[in-house]
């Protein structure tokens, strides 16, 4: 059995998330279902964590064991032609038999698109948050930074999971006007249930002045939801790398 | 009557091009059903110009003369209300009575993005035109020269349009890459049927090295169609801009 691990693209407007359920399509569901026709088996992929409904992904990482001989080189085409016109397979490659994508991940990069301007727009219109006011980016700036380093994400996590602890370090977070866009990157060991909409809705709530830069340190502090901002819409967001040790 | 102009924006991944026929949606059709609901009135829009099935556009331009008092600041936001989510108008201004979005045009600016990557992208399969090999980019600038300025451009030019002279000023050519995007700008004084995509066309097939730069001086000498490279496809067009008199 080998080992494959594979880097996927998806536009997640269609889909019910990363994870199969039982009810509604899922990007795991259709990787599988193409799996099948083109190995012929009935193979269990383990994403490295779940994207939810409209979530899209540039970097989503899997894998999972084939007993097929088909030559990695031509694994990506191969499953591509099997997959909706809406996910795609990047790359694949094998690794040990040891390796997981879900267990190894050291950590992952989201980017989050914003959109302002007083009318909607019909091309970004599945691949951004639209705001209809201006923000006052300096203060976003500002705030940006008190999220960096390691804290108790406690106040931007969303109910709904269980883990042991709501601890995390944010590395880099990036921050880029263009144009009627402003492009966020998270860059963190790992991310809680909804912790970077949370953070982003957040910094829309500060850039729009409703809410005060001291929101974040008491949020921080207290780990109560309340203190934090709401939740931004899933259509904006993006898994756009995962991290594993050099060897991978 | 007022005559009013409109900036408009959409996606048309879904449409059948921007002018009304007899079968399938198109952009001035939803345009004329949203005018229609908002002020009763059974109204001619005036666009700048066409644009074919699933060709794109950030700039469009279009007039029409009511007799509605809506004022022209809530304008953008009331039609939006009745139009698809693929179809915006971006501004909304009064002009001059004799203001005509196509006559007063005076140039035109477009966009398009190429994908270079063995396998297909999800995010960006609506809107770029996928080519799967490496392409010389050193080369295509050397080519992109020869375009600008006047030329008699015949050769780039689609049967199915009838013109007096198929001689066109191209200002200026854009090229800039961005990851696995190439994001190609044309500004000129105006452009015949399927110019640009078969300009792009031609690009390709001089970046991949299966035709010589050469082809570029024969095609603008000779007119001959059989010079020119292949007709892109339109998912990668976008019109950006619509230029006018400085008094518009």
């Amino acid at each position: 059995m080998r080992n494959i691990m594979i880097k996927i693209e998806y536009d997640g407007t269609n889909y019910n998330g990363w994870q199969i359920q039982p009810n509604g399509i899922t990007i795991q569901g259709e990787i599988k279902k193409a799996l099948k026709k083109l190995t012929g088996e009935d193979l269990n992929i383990n994403g490295s964590g779940r994207t939810d409904a409209k979530v899209h992904a540039r970097g989503q990482v899997a894998n999972f064991y084939t007993a097929s001989n088909i030559p990695v080189g031509g694994f990506a085409r191969a499953i591509n032609h099997f997959l909706p016109q809406d996910i795609a397979v990047l790359e694949a490659k094998e690794v040990s038999k040891d390796f997981h994508a879900r267990y190894w991940a050291e950590g992952k990069m989201y980017g989050y698109q914003l959109y302002i301007y007083p009318q909607r727009s019909p091309l970004l219109r599945n691949h951004s948050y639209h705001i209809t006011y201006e923000l006052d980016i300096a203060k976003i700036e500002e705030a940006v930074k008190l999220f960096i380093g390691t804290h108790d994400f406690k106040a931007f996590m969303s109910s709904g999971s269980s883990v042991k602890s709501t601890i995390r370090t944010i590395k880099h977070i990036k921050l880029e006007r263009q144009g009627h866009c402003i492009w966020l990157e998270f860059e963190g060991n790992g991310f809680l249930y909804n912790m970077v909409r949370i953070i982003v809705g957040t910094l829309v709530e500060i850039g729009s002045g409703k809410r005060d830069l001291e929101i974040v340190k008491k949020a921080l502090e207290t780990g109560d939801r309340r203190n934090a901002g709401h939740l931004a819409p899933p259509q904006g967001l993006f898994l756009e790398k995962v991290f594993y040790p050099l060897t991978h």
